[in-house]
């Protein structure tokens, strides 16, 4: 046989320095229990310069504890760290590098502390490996960028180690798995130790070590929008989106983004909706976070199922009280999942519709804005046609295009914006910010959302594109110059090529989709405020403070 | 407000429904655990006509013993089932249709049973839902296909329903998830009930009944590929993907599909790939299943991590004695997980290659060939550019391509394949067969496997065709027929327009490779046999039985 002389090798490396850090943390620890005030200390012990380290900061939930131990850990001991976390939002996921604990940096969204973000990229203090969406980065961490240590977080463990997550379980089941299964350590706070968890999402035997925070974890409600903020051109689009796109491709499997276009549409179809006799129709099984405004249609029986990337806080004790369209446990509880539903609302779901900043245009758009590195999140996953589904649906089917030979159908992808956002600032832009914000942080591609060739759809109080129509980009892009307004994309527009874009049926005004702008009002939302959507709830949803005005 | 009056609505009916299912099975078991000899019985209580039930066929593992059950119930009382499963692979998966006891199917793959699959479809007697890839049937349990009761198989379980999976992990978890939470009824076959289970791969309030089944659940070795045929013409293509792609692009995470072809090029990585001085420079993470044949890169120090959709017969015990290599829980044996690994090929994977039976003009490719209704498996996911990726490699990058506003990299997707399949069959076809068998179906798009727009390279024995540098369709075409031999695709290449081809780096042969011919031998591969894997394994592999010939 030709085997060549095979060197001797150790295979058992990532076991051995496991069970030596376990040791190391011994002294804090009872068991798998670390005491509360030794966290930092256990942190401390248990890390090895230029360790890959994940650190859940989930679109919604945070580490915050045991992010705290991290910037503590003293960088003469701990350093070189390379840092694997989705969301950057908490002032410690960057102190973490200030200090000089971390050098180096794999993340998927920066929002609240994008600028600071941007700051220390150009000081240098901060080296990125990549700015992923987010299931890109735990993707990556199952192939090459396998977890050394991670650091989660719960909202109940039992001594065993058994974790509860309640609503938000996001993504910890995720990172859990990568790091348990190749030896790596994993940590969770819980904001509770008990006797016996109410249901198990992740087993004990996944979890090296757990620590009772002081605190409960930090948590924010990003998929909370008062309809008080609604106002007429949000209604206006959002009548045009339903006649135009939901009505006429028949979508009853969808995701909508955040923002208060698309919560419009879920206020109308209790109303609207139901006047155009769509119930049962369209908008049956989504894929979202429990959105309070999506209250409304639950209730009036149009949708079937939810499925969620996370939870929202105040919603609890709703979703508890409708299991027959939430995801939930024995324990009444949602059970959420980021992969899982985004790989739902990839392969199963026919529309993505989401809000954009900024569209250029060939209808590529981007929420990174000047001296903002944002990064992506979830939209890029599900603002885009996936070439690998291969089940036909009425929507789907709609849209197919190609040869006889590869005739396929098309996911719907939807953008929704305004012509001006406040302050007079065009949507529309002869080129994103995003590409010298790439350019300035050295991205070898420029920082796009979402494809221009990868919109289906693109809504504007103007009316409708229908982009999937054009034959090639110079259409295309006379498709969005059509309803792209005074903005410096629309104002050249011809008039004549926009009479043959309607007759063509690649541009609908609103008169062309039988929408009376009139009625664009306020008094057309089924609920025009938080109070209403409690009341809608019937006392279930439980709005945050800041969202209570009465 | 303007609140409509909501109907009045019972929304815990699959609360309710589960418990009457659970109570109906009551005389069949004890607490959890379903008499083996009332399976039957058992089964039958708990379905209602109409219902939407998963049985457990993956790629790899087969709740057989459910199925059975399954197919042996009373049309009478079960009728009108809607089945999803992903591969149909045991005759018990049409004996449900052809009782009478279900009626409409959704699936993802159908190898053995094919011809017999077309055969039930064209006599009415299965009325098909739509054929997906794994991953897309298992998006749909979380949105408009939620399962009233899974049909399940692990290799252990405790008293409390804690599941042990062993290697095979697959799809379990992600079906156990749908249907648990969504109040749907689960029901798992184990091989053993054991006191405690080595680890918890699914939490037993996941499960609500277990029965041990009196055989092992039915396991096939898909992915173990006999070195001993491996010939010349497949030794010489591994050559031409090793120098044309891997090491021109610098591929170090990958995926392979199942076939000779990409076999061969496993077994050239420590001799071909050594000589060429590539170890550490390409091939060093990997999305694949325990394939044999890596062992040698495995033991001469290729590959650094291992991440699996599933497990292999045989490769049990080099696995456990790898875990630096592979994922591995504490217990020492495979975690494998097919959504997770797909997620991970599609996200964090640069390279796909995998074998196809038949190529058409424009490079479209599928195995469906004439009369078989085989579906997709998993290629159509891994073989394509997911546009919702982000992160940049180097592999990446070098595929990018648009206007500057929108540059991005491409995933490197190829197919390998002789021009001749074995009895002078052309690979290389005027029109997919898939076109024919689809028409024939009722199909609403022609079942491709991959589109040729989404192939960046094509391998044959003459060649690499580099596609993804072709200006248009035309251009294409043309490349694909420069390597195409003399099939009805590749006759009529113009001389010149190769050489014009080759000028232009769109077409490589193996001179232009710096490949010679003549080391296309046997005795280049680092495995020539089954019993040279085994040495390679220093005796840790156990060839299945079939694949023993000492």
């Amino acid at each position: 046989m030709a085997r060549a002389k095979a060197p001797v090798r150790d295979w058992t490396r990532r076991r051995t320095a496991k069970r030596e850090r376990l040791a190391a943390v011994r002294p804090f620890a009872s068991g798998r229990i670390v005491d509360a005030a030794r966290t930092g200390d256990a942190v401390q012990a248990l890390l090895r310069p230029g360790d890959r380290v994940v650190l859940e900061g989930d679109n919604q939930k945070q580490a915050d504890f045991l992010a705290e131990a991290l910037a503590a850990c003293d960088p003469d001991v701990v350093h070189d760290l390379h840092l694997l976390i989705a969301s950057i939002s908490l002032p410690e996921h960057l102190d973490v590098f200030e200090h000089g604990v971390a050098r180096r940096l794999d993340f998927a969204y920066a929002g609240p502390q994008s600028v600071r973000m941007a700051q220390l990229l150009a000081d240098g203090t901060v080296e990125v490996g990549a700015i992923h969406t987010y299931v890109e980065l735990y993707a990556r961490m199952f192939v090459d960028l396998i977890p050394d240590v991670a650091l989660l977080c719960a909202e109940q463990a039992d001594r065993d180690g058994n974790l509860y997550t309640g609503a938000n379980t996001e993504d910890t089941p995720t990172i859990a798995e990568a790091t348990a299964f190749s030896d790596g350590v994993t940590v969770v706070q819980v904001n509770e130790l008990v006797d016996r968890v109410p249901r198990v999402d992740i087993p004990g035997d996944w979890v090296d070590l757990i620590v009772e925070s002081p605190r409960p974890f930090a948590l924010e409600p990003l998929f909370t929008r008062d309809p008080r903020h609604i106002g007429q051109v949000e209604i206006l689009m959002a009548m045009l989106a339903i006649r135009g796109i939901y009505e006429r491709h028949a979508v009853t499997t969808l995701n909508h983004g955040i923002g208060f276009d698309t919560a419009a549409v879920e206020l109308l179809l209790p109303t609207y909706g139901e006047e155009l006799g769509l119930r049962g129709k369209i908008c049956r099984h989504w894929t979202l976070n429990p959105h309070p405004t999506l209250i409304p249609a639950i209730e009036s029986g149009w949708v079937e199922s939810v499925h969620c990337f996370g939870g929202e806080p105040g919603m609890e004790r709703y979703v508890a009280a409708r299991p027959d369209v939430f995801f939930t446990g024995p324990d009444g509880s949602l059970r959420s999942n980021r992969v899982l539903c985004q790989l739902a609302g990839q392969y199963a779901v026919d529309l993505f519709i989401g809000s954009s900043l900024q569209i250029d245009a060939d209808a590529n758009s981007s929420t990174v804005t000047e001296g903002r590195l944002t990064g992506f999140g979830g939209a890029p996953n599900m603002g885009h046609d996936p070439h690998g589904r291969r089940h036909a649906s009425p929507a789907w089917l709609g849209l197919r295009a190609g040869e006889p030979s590869a005739l396929r159908g098309r996911k719907l992808v939807a953008q929704i914006t305004q012509t001006f956002r406040a302050g007079g600032v065009p949507a529309f832009v002869e080129t994103l910010d995003a590409v010298q914000v790439g350019t300035d942080a050295g991205m070898p591609v420029p920082p796009v959302m979402i494809y221009g060739d990868d919109v289906s759809h693109l809504v504007t109080e103007e009316g409708v594109a229908y982009l999937y129509k054009a034959a090639g980009p110079a259409e295309r892009r006379e498709a969005v110059a059509a309803i792209a307004g005074a903005t410096p994309v629309g104002r050249d527009a011809d008039e004549r090529r926009v009479e043959a874009l309607r007759r063509d049926g690649l541009v609908a005004l609103p008169e062309d989709l039988g929408v009376d702008i009139r009625r664009a009002r306020r008094s057309l939302l089924a609920a025009r405020s938080i109070e209403d959507l409690v009341a809608w709830s019937g006392g279930l949803y439980d709005p945050p403070a800041r969202f209570r005005s009465w």
